[in-house]
């Protein structure tokens, strides 16, 4: 197990995206968007826990870095399409401006798409057996999907009417937000060398975890936290009578729910020993985030 | 090799779309404007010329189906995306309102990624070792950027300046239509048998030249044709001042281009002898079409 600090296994998933999008023949000006979107400041948390969740599978960390760098695409693009006018209309992103209050709408729109098929071609690099590249695919695309079907739910709704607000809420973050959490680390523990369906399991089950924890952890910081200091606008969930867990459960009943989802996480991979100790400093370093 | 009718062909196409894009969980309002995208009167032309190759390549016909329909929907998220106002801005498509108009710029943009992203997911179910199925994702991505970059020259311009008029038109029509018809061919053919690396050559050349000719066809239908017998808005290019084969060559000019291209594909197959007939009739009806 070679161990790595944050920076340097950021360097390396940064190397990667910016090896996938920089091709012969592509505009300057849509390499230039893309690399705005996707290079720019930002914690990197998915690629971080794919590299943790290869080495917590029995992995060495750098052969994640191909799913590492595609996740973090497909979070860069999302980003993209959901700060546009039609969708969210957000003008600020990670401290600067969004892309289309940069470039220009019709630019942000490309610079999305190019994005979300990069994240693909990312995957060509893996070295693996057929039936393991095709799981791999199909968690990208199903936490993809995802991703897509609870941005439709949030901004358009649809939901089913018979379902209470908690899961509402639930089932818009666990799309939103967790299925692509979840992915990063399964995709990560699938790039590794094969391994016990035991080990995998506890991989899930702790990515789902900390998957919800985090959009709670978001949530909260949206309601406590000045626009500073987060780096995007603060305040427009309620603004938009958008339904979020404080709305829900209350400031005090969202933390209880972080601090519980927390330890589901670190009980789930206690059983893999010292090598998921990445994974055990994420969820830590997630929980207690204020950013 | 067994023959199969179009319309047969098309319906194996269309039931493998049908089948990806409706996943458990998805909001049937998103589902709803994917299959009116990606399932409504089309003609096909890329996963008929998917099936041909892989026949022509001494495949059967059916194993190309999961990239037959991965290139279909490729070509119906372009559509969706390049109609949005932001770029192209169109009412029409297909005889019908396009898909912003009939279910709002938000919908449109959400449907588009997700066809995007279940493109990948029907390559999911190829049987192939873990280097065919590589080789067919770099194809898919390559022409899928492609399709992008030739998109951002062509509305938002970019193009080196030291270009001719003629070009620089090849250049984009290559990037726009060349690199998915390109694709749709060469994904067919790899889908099938591990091949001589002669045939796989034949079918490149042959889909260089058709990719390009179908794009003059589309153009001069643009200048020669209503928009009623079209299904969408014509004249539009001359109106926008896009540069356009008609525009450069002329119309009696792009038409003997037209000739030109069509014994070029008919020359790059004729190696293949009698497996490559659906390949032969393909280009001859693509260089005949009047809508």
């Amino acid at each position: 197990m070679v161990v790595r600090d944050t920076s340097s296994i950021v360097q390396l998933v940064d190397a990667q995206i910016d090896r996938v999008v920089t091709r012969p023949g592509t505009p300057p000006a849509l390499i230039d968007s893309i690399r705005y979107a996707a290079l720019g400041p930002g914690k990197r948390v998915r690629p971080l826990l794919s590299w943790h969740a290869c080495v917590a599978a029995g992995g060495r960390g750098p052969e994640s870095v191909p799913v590492g760098a595609a996740v973090e695409m497909v979070h860069a693009f999302s980003l993209v399409h959901d700060d546009l006018p039609a969708l969210d209309n957000d003008d600020l992103r990670r401290g600067r401006p969004t892309l289309h209050r940069r470039s220009g709408e019709a630019m942000a729109i490309l610079a999305g798409d190019a994005l979300l098929t990069l994240a693909f071609s990312s995957l060509a690099d893996l070295s693996l057996p057929a039936s393991r590249v095709m799981r791999i695919l199909n968690e990208l695309t199903a936490a993809t999907t995802g991703m897509i079907a609870g941005q439709v739910y949030d901004s358009l709704g649809g939901l089913p009417s018979e379902l209470t607000d908690e899961e509402r809420v639930v089932l818009i973050h666990r799309n939103k937000t967790g299925a692509l959490i979840r992915a990063s680390a399964v995709m990560g523990a699938l790039s590794g060398p094969e391994d016990s369906p035991e080990t995998l399991d506890a991989i899930v089950r702790y990515s789902e975890a900390i998957g919800l924890m985090f959009q709670i952890v978001d949530d909260l910081l949206d309601v406590t936290q000045p626009s500073e200091a987060v780096g995007k606008r603060t305040g427009k969930d309620a603004e938009l009578g958008k339904l979020t867990y404080p709305g829900v459960l209350g400031v005090d009943g969202s933390r209880a729910r972080v601090d519980e989802l927390l330890s589901r996480a670190e009980e789930a991979i206690f059983p893999l020993g010292p090598r998921s100790a990445g994974l055990l400093d994420m969820a830590r370093t997630l929980a207690r985030r204020d950013h």
